[in-house]
């Protein structure tokens, strides 16, 4: 049986987590993006559909551009951070089930050429890759700063044209300013979240 | 600067995680089921609205209710593991914003009253917090068995009649029968899943 991983790991992943909007100026190296992408690579999606595509904005001209489409609270922080990530997720996945199942690619692109089932599957296992970003992230001692606060269709338009790839949310990563994190606000109890049955 | 955590962290958080399908017959304890909600809590949500909600399933009849209404393919995995969490999200969610972000309330309530931007939002977020819960539950030890192959709409009668919660995933926990395990299959390379800008 698995043990718990270290109450300093517990703090680090979750209770002492912030989410932070300003940002040491010192680079992501390219190396740990890619580690990073290494790790949530692996979280589990629907069919190993793995559906999340993301754009790792870090060059000024992106940041300018990314910037430019986010609501103004948040442009200061995407042109502060060392790299703002851009979740999307493909509408076309199932393209990829050759690669991703080949031992069912033909009964699953059957069952999501429907294009409703097809458009949820996308969102959900998508989000839930942006969620393994975010773990993975602080796992490998990052940051994050997600935004959800930001015109979708232009930034579709602007990183993701010619494709189905829909944006989801973006999440800057770096190393966090301390100051910069706002007082933490509560949240639900476990009776008001949720019930056994 | 915070350090990764250790490799052997990772290995169970990501690297040597699998999706289980078979269960030792061994409970989820209450005190279990607390602290993982302890930890999803804090994982971070738009404006802290942590719309999840979530239902754990662990009696015998509620077990047999919820497989009814799944997949074929995922009755048994349901009947045989010592929990099964309905992770669903609560389009009402901006009824709890007085306490989850008291300092500006009323106006993310106006922001929410758009039944659009509250949809998208509780699906976004919702989804987030479920893998939160998946990452949590690798953290305290615990194997996870995600599924989305089930009657939404049947199991939110069952299990959210009266409310606005509608169900999203639904994810066995417990300790895996290493044998239940299928094959991995392939992951997308960096350059796939995305590039820099």
């Amino acid at each position: 049986m698995r043990q718990p991983l270290s109450p300093p790991a517990l703090d680090q992943l979750f209770r002492n987590a912030r989410t932070f909007n300003g940002w040491a100026d010192e680079p992501v190296e390219e190396d740990t993006v890619r580690a990073l992408y290494d790790l949530l690579k692996w979280g589990p999606t629907s069919a190993n559909t793995t559906p999340a595509r993301f754009v790792w904005v870090r060059s000024a001209e992106g940041k300018a551009h990314l910037a430019s489409l986010a609501m103004e609270g948040n442009r200061a922080k995407i042109l502060a951070a060392p790299l703002t990530v851009i979740v999307g997720h493909d509408l076309d996945f199932p393209d990829a089930l050759p690669k991703l199942f080949p031992a069912r690619a033909q009964a699953l692109r059957q069952w999501f050429s429907d294009p409703a089932v097809a458009a949820v599957t996308a969102m959900r296992n998508g989000t839930l890759q942006g969620g393994y970003l975010i773990m993975a992230a602080r796992a490998l001692g990052l940051d994050c700063g997600p935004m959800s606060g930001f015109d979708n269709a232009a930034v579709d338009l602007a990183f993701f044209a010619g494709t189905r790839i829909r944006s989801n949310f973006i999440c800057s990563l770096g190393h966090g300013k301390p100051e910069s994190v706002y007082p933490r606000n509560p949240r639900l109890t476990f009776e008001e979240a949720g019930r056994f049955a």
